[in-house]
C-alpha cells in the first residue's frame, strides 16, 4: 500500500522509521512511502520529497495520506482534498480533528474513504480504538484522564523538586516537551481538543472547542501551591473529564487533587492516562506515552495497518443532541487567592486557611464562574478540584 | 451469527445478557444464541438448553462455540471437537488455553476456524487484542502486571484494615471472589496461566505452566508483614512478570513491594493491571476489571464481534525456541523467616531487621531457591521483591 506523508517533522520522521525498519510482524513490504510533502525549499534533500500536492492527489497508487503538519490550515483543506480524491487519511492533528470531525467523516463516506486519527488523542496509547471497541457493546457515560504530557511533566517536576513553575516550564521547553508558546499545553486547549474528540465518539455527538467548555490550566500555579497541597496529602494533576447523564453532559479541564494511592497520583513525567466507564466493562483505563516521535508514529502506523487489513473502525454520525451542563455534580474545591471571596461563596460551606479556601459541594460551573470573576479583577487565583470526597479535618 | 454457549455459570449468563440486551452499537440482531450446553438434569429449564453436544457440532448454523465451563476436561476435548467441525471457538478458560494454545491454533488453522481468548487474561481489559496489535509493529521485551483480582483484593483489604490473611480470605470466599479451594488465586497458578498466554503471544513461543516457572504466592503473608512493609513505605502486590533478552527470558510470579506514587500501588480492590514494553510504543499499561460476570462476558462478546466483522487477530506459530533464565536481572528482596539464612546468603550484601532480611542484588532464581529450601525445612518464610532500587537507609 503506497503512502504519502504530509510534513516531515518529528512524527513524520517516526512514521518513516517504523515503516522502513519493518521490525514488527505485520509491517511488511506491503507498506511503502511514495511521497513526503514538504516546503519547496526542502524538495532537493530527498527523492521522496515533493512540494506538489496535486502530484499526490492525482497519483492513483497513493491509498493513504498521513497528515502530520499540525495546525488548522492548510491541514483542513488538504485533508478534505485527499478524502475527496478517495484517499484514506490518517492524522495526528487533534486541533483540526476536534473542529472538523463531522465534515471529515461526511466527506470520507461520500468518497468511500476512511478517516482515522488514533494518534490525535493519547499519543501511543491505543485509546480511540479501544473506546470504539467498548462502544460496540457498551454505553459509555464517563471519560477522564491526564490527556497532556507536558503539563503533567511540569506538575510532576514541581512536585518532586519544589522548583517554580517558570523554571520548570523553561526546562520543558529546552527538552522539547513544551512549545515556545506553551499556551496549548498549560492553559488546557490541547486537553480540550482531545476530550472533545473522545466525547464525540463516546456519546456520538459533536462538541466544538470553545469558551463555553470550562478550562482552567496551570499557568497560575506556584511552588507554594504545590507545597500546600503536599502538606495536605495531595498531588495535583491537570485533568480533562466529562460525564453524561441522560441527554446532558459535563465537560471540564481543571487541576485536580489526588492522594498517593490513587492511580492518577502514580502517573509521572510526561505520561498520559485516559479512562472510560461503560455499563458492562466497568472502569477501564490506559497509561502510556502520550507524545513523542515513536509512540505517536506507532499509533499512526496502527491506523495504516487497519486500513491495509480492512479493519473497520466504529461508524459514527456524531448526531446525538446533548446539552452541556456543568452543574450535574457537586464537588469539593480548593481555591487560592488573596481576594476576599466570601461573598461569592454565600450559601456554600467553606473554610479559609491562609489564602486557601476549601469549598464543599459546589458545582463546577459555579466554581469556575467565581474564579473567572476574580481573574477578571486581575487578582491572583488558582483552583483545584478534589478528586474524592474527604471529610474535612 | 448463531452461537452455542458451553456452560451456564456466571460468565455464560453474562454473555446471554449482553447479547439479548443489545445496548451497544454493534451487538445487533445478527448475534443469536441457539444453544446453551448444560448438564442433562438442567435441560428442562430453558428451551435453549441441551446436553447433546453432537447436536451443536452437527448444526451447520452454529458458527461460534463459546466455552465457559472452565477446567481442563472436558473443555479441551470439546474445544478440539468444535474446531474440527470448522466452528470458531471463543473461550475464557485460561488453564486450558495456557496448556493447549499451540494445538488449538493448529486445529483451528487446519479447519479454517478461529480460536480467540480475549477474556482468558485480564477479564474485561482488552489485553490480548492490544498486545497483538502492538506486536504488528513492535518487538515486545517485557510483560508485567497484577493479573489476579482475588489476591489483589486480599492484599488490599489486609493493607487497609490490618486484618489477618485467614479472615480476609474467608471474606473473599463469602463474597464469591475466591473459590472454596483458593490455591489457584493465592499460590500464583492463575497468574502463571495468564502470564504464559501473554508470553506465548509476546515472544511467539510456547511456555507450559509447570514447576520450573518460579511462583511464590501470598499464602504465607501475615498482618505483621503488611504492617512491616507499611512502616518501610511499601505496599505489597502479587505480580507476574517476564522479561526477554535475546533468546533468553525470565518468568516469575512473586509478591512485590511498591511505594505509594508508583502506579501499581494505586490498583485497589479486585482490579487488574497489565502492561507491556515495546520498542516504539514504549511502556503501555491497562487497568480494569479482571473478572466478574459482565466484564468477562464483555471480552467474550468482543471476540464474537471480531468474528462477525471478520477482524483477524494476530497469527502466531508459537515456535520461537527461547531459554528460561531467571538470573537475567539482579533485584533487591525482603525475606521474612525465623530461620537463620546467613549461610545461604554468603557472597550477597544483606542486613537483618528482626526476622526480615533485606538482600541486595540477588537474582530471582537464586532467591527463590533459597526460600524453597527454607520452606522444605517447614520453617515460616515469606519473600517480596522490591520493585525499584532504593538506597538502603
Amino acid at each position: 500500500m503506497k503512502i504519502a506523508i504530509l510534513g516531515h517533522g518529528t512524527v513524520g520522521s517516526g512514521v518513516s522509521k517504523i515503516i522502513q525498519n519493518r521490525q514488527g510482524d505485520l509491517v511488511s513490504n506491503s507498506l511503502e512511502i511514495k511521497y513526503i510533502y514538504v516546503r519547496p525549499n526542502k524538495v532537493a534533500e530527498n527523492p521522496l520529497f515533493t512540494a506538489d500536492y496535486d502530484q499526490i492527489l492525482n497519483d492513483d497508487e497513493v491509498e493513504v495520506v498521513v497528515e502530520v503538519m499540525g495546525g488548522l490550515e492548510p491541514a483542513k483543506t488538504m485533508i478534505i482534498q485527499a478524502l475527496s480524491h478517495g484517499k484514506n487519511v490518517v492524522t495526528a492533528n487533534k486541533a483540526v480533528v476536534a473542529r472538523n470531525i463531522v465534515e471529515f467523516n461526511q466527506v470520507a463516506n461520500q468518497n468511500n474513504a476512511r478517516f482515522y486519527f488514533e494518534s490525535a488523542v493519547g499519543g501511543g496509547i491505543p485509546w480511540i480504538i479501544n473506546l470504539e471497541r467498548a462502544l460496540r457493546i457498551d454505553q459509555i457515560d464517563s471519560i477522564h484522564g491526564i490527556f497532556n504530557g507536558t503539563s503533567n511533566y511540569i506538575l510532576d517536576v514541581m512536585t518532586k523538586t519544589g522548583a517554580s513553575f517558570a523554571d520548570v516550564l523553561k526546562e520543558a521547553q529546552d527538552l522539547g516537551y513544551a512549545e515556545a508558546d506553551p499556551s496549548a499545553d498549560i492553559d488546557g486547549y490541547d486537553i480540550e481538543n482531545k476530550l472533545c474528540i473522545s466525547v464525540d465518539i463516546a456519546y456520538n455527538t459533536f462538541v466544538q472547542p470553545g469558551d463555553e467548555l470550562l478550562k482552567f490550566g496551570i499557568r497560575n500555579i506556584t511552588d507554594q501551591d504545590i507545597q500546600y497541597f503536599k502538606d495536605q496529602g495531595w498531588v495535583v494533576k491537570l485533568i480533562g473529564r466529562s460525564f453524561r447523564k441522560d441527554n446532558r453532559f459535563s465537560f471540564v479541564v481543571e487541576p485536580t487533587l489526588y492522594s498517593p494511592g490513587e492511580i492518577e497520583a502514580g502517573i509521572h513525567n510526561n505520561y498520559n492516562y485516559v479512562g472510560l466507564r461503560g455499563n458492562t466493562i466497568g472502569k477501564l483505563s490506559f497509561n502510556g506515552q502520550g507524545a513523542g516521535e515513536l509512540p505517536t508514529a506507532h499509533a499512526l502506523v496502527q491506523d495504516i495497518l487497519d486500513l491495509a487489513a480492512h479493519t473497520s473502525h466504529l461508524y459514527r454520525e456524531f448526531d446525538q443532541p446533548l446539552t452541556l451542563d456543568n452543574s450535574l455534580k457537586l464537588k469539593n474545591y480548593v481555591v487560592r487567592t488573596s481576594a476576599d471571596i466570601s461573598t461569592y461563596l454565600a450559601g456554600y460551606e467553606f473554610t479559609k486557611d491562609g489564602n486557601y479556601y476549601h469549598i464543599d459541594q459546589i458545582d463546577t460551573a459555579k466554581m469556575h464562574h467565581i474564579v473567572a470573576e476574580i481573574d477578571r479583577r486581575n487578582i491572583d487565583v488558582f483552583l483545584a478540584c478534589i478528586s474524592r470526597h474527604r471529610t474535612r479535618v
